[in-house]
């Protein structure tokens, strides 16, 4: 009988013991390459000022936070959607004399009031590393190989990783391709959509060939270096050849030079990473600059869930796990679980040590095969 | 220069490297110790309908969570300010055909909205196994048994265990000594206070030698037991000394029979868990009935912030680090890290690499003590 109260409101899950398992063996292997990369987690809290959340960094939609009114402060609180900008606020303040460049790693549950249209999640588990103090090829290049690092260890195969420049326009349209400054969004807004119509009538006819300039990563930088007469792009088309250089043969890398969805707070560098089992991008990275104190910074985060997809079927626990029947030998028992064992011991008397999960059972000291 | 922005609100706080590391460290130890158990961890959501989280057990107070409207639903949300609820319901609709016993175990962050006078925290890491399905003796040793491995994982010593009787009062007042059933709950309210004249004001004269039935194991539970005219408690007392039994000499153990506080919805067994470095209780535990199903369940909560405590001075970390100058040799520092070691590269090339953490730097391929 379920009763309405049995029910979790829309896009707010559980995750039952097998999802939950997985969830717990990738977070420990991805937090465990992050921190043999030598960056140090922290765990800032679930609920901050609306203010201090929404004033670290561009692209925070305050709108879809869940706030509400401190009866300490009379403020309004909102629950982190990102941590990000909580890392960007603990380098900003507590740990502003901390040597640079700080690399520090975090992963934590974020949640959002409203879902947006194309997925239902209220609640993500969002996990991710910033390196602070820089932005240079160098640290760009640890980026992404921190986040491939970090998949591989969970054990993401088919990986695939998708460069971009956030700031393209920005650069064109100062010398090379002049734009208006209020045109500049409309011809963002239609690269991104890949819209060569809307492109054409927001007065960003010069721009069309970025459109076609995406694609395997050497291709789409022999064409957008075509495109750059000026040479404006010059050291950035230079310093995507070197990120690449440094991934090798790793992983396959594409370019799109004017994606910018969900790099709206990007500078001049952005990757979207992707696996084959999952629809969606992993997790997205970048170079920026940490608002308010305006400090360099460069980091990507990845997402649970679609980890998770990636990864296709639950493993099932295969461990041995031995059954106690009431009244057992406790030293026996303590003896398993400090070999690795599981133990489950009876509370009644008229268990089915099978239908728990046992493999074995205790009878005089040993294990035996049920 | 701190700006309001970059202040937390009272009572939230960031946990920074050497704290979140210890926070990590306990967390797995005391996890670990669960599952050998036989505990499946369960992730359920930061949100919940309030109904649902306030409708599966007494003593949840709804006023001090973090309510607010759910768009979608137009029903009150509630940020979760106890798991344990939450692991009663998905017992009692996801997982309402498993076999019973069923051991769950979570860890998570709750939160409310205003404090309490005792401790200016407004967010905690909750931990803790249930056993749904049983409130047998067995049962209320195992989770006294679990608790106290799991800490002992964690590393913390000088720990002790004070058992209490939830439903003394009632067991009592029915027979051995009557109660009007509108005294009841004054006369629990004064033995919890240990107020003899405000007892006496109450009408519980009769239950003034509780009060100083509490102490040593041993010697409280002789005392009760000689009130204990009728007998009506032998059951009790004899269930207390089976559990004590199985303890032996590993933890001090004492008797408060009439304790109260924080067994609001306890049935015949609870327990409080004490370390000598930590103020105040490292968690409590009990058997219950989940409120709906009415299954009976025992099992018990830990908070992180008690047991960082007990565990006194957080632990520097003495890991070997190697320096990575800019263009090192990836592969080699790629065997540092399957080795175990962390590696920092340069991301600039004028980092101090000893400011940065690192015992060694790499060159030729070889870590050099810096």
């Amino acid at each position: 009988m379920t009763h309405p109260d049995d029910l979790l409101p829309v896009g707010l899950e559980d995750a039952l013991p097998a999802r939950a398992a997985a969830i717990t063996r990738a977070l420990r292997e991805i937090l465990g390459a992050m921190d043999a990369h030598g960056y140090d987690r922290v765990r800032p809290p679930l609920v901050e000022f609306e203010h201090s959340l929404a004033g670290r960094m561009e692209g925070v939609a305050t709108r879809r936070m869940v706030r509400f009114t401190d009866p300490e402060s009379l403020r309004t609180l909102a629950l982190r959607s990102d941590m990000t900008v909580q890392v960007g606020r603990i380098a900003a303040t507590s740990l502003r004399e901390a040597p640079r460049p700080l690399r520090l790693c975090y992963a934590g549950e974020v949640a959002t009031i409203k879902a947006d249209q194309l997925d239902p999640a209220r609640q993500r588990l969002q996990l991710g590393a910033e390196l602070v103090g820089s932005d240079s090829v160098a640290a760009a290049a640890e980026a992404v190989a921190v986040a491939l690092d970090a998949l591989d260890a969970a054990g993401v195969t088919g990986l695939s990783v998708d460069l971009t420049m956030p700031d393209l326009v920005d650069t064109l349209s100062e010398e090379a391709l002049p734009l208006a400054p209020e045109q500049r969004e409309a011809v963002r807004r239609e690269l991104d959509m890949k819209d060569a119509a809307g492109l054409k009538a927001a007065g960003g006819e010069a721009y069309l060939p970025l459109i076609y300039a995406a694609g395997p990563f050497e291709q789409a930088l022999d064409k957008l270096s075509a495109l750059d007469a000026g040479g404006v792009l010059a050291s950035r088309t230079s310093a995507l050849r070197e990120v690449a250089a440094t991934l090798g043969d790793r992983v396959r890398l594409t370019l799109d030079p004017s994606e910018r969805h969900g790099f709206g707070y990007q500078s001049w560098f952005g990757f979207t990473l992707h696996a084959d089992n999952a629809r969606g991008a992993l997790g997205r990275g970048g170079t920026y600059a940490i608002k308010g104190s305006e400090e360099a910074a460069t980091g990507f985060s990845l997402y649970m869930e679609p980890i998770l997809e990636a990864l296709g079927a639950l493993a099932t626990d295969m461990r041995k796990a031995v059954f106690l029947p009431l009244d057992h030998d406790r030293a026996a028992a303590r003896r398993f679980r400090s070999d690795g064992w599981r133990t489950v011991a009876a509370v009644t008397g008229d268990e089915d040590p099978q239908a728990l999960g046992c493999t074995h059972s205790l009878r005089g000291g040993e294990a035996t095969p049920l």
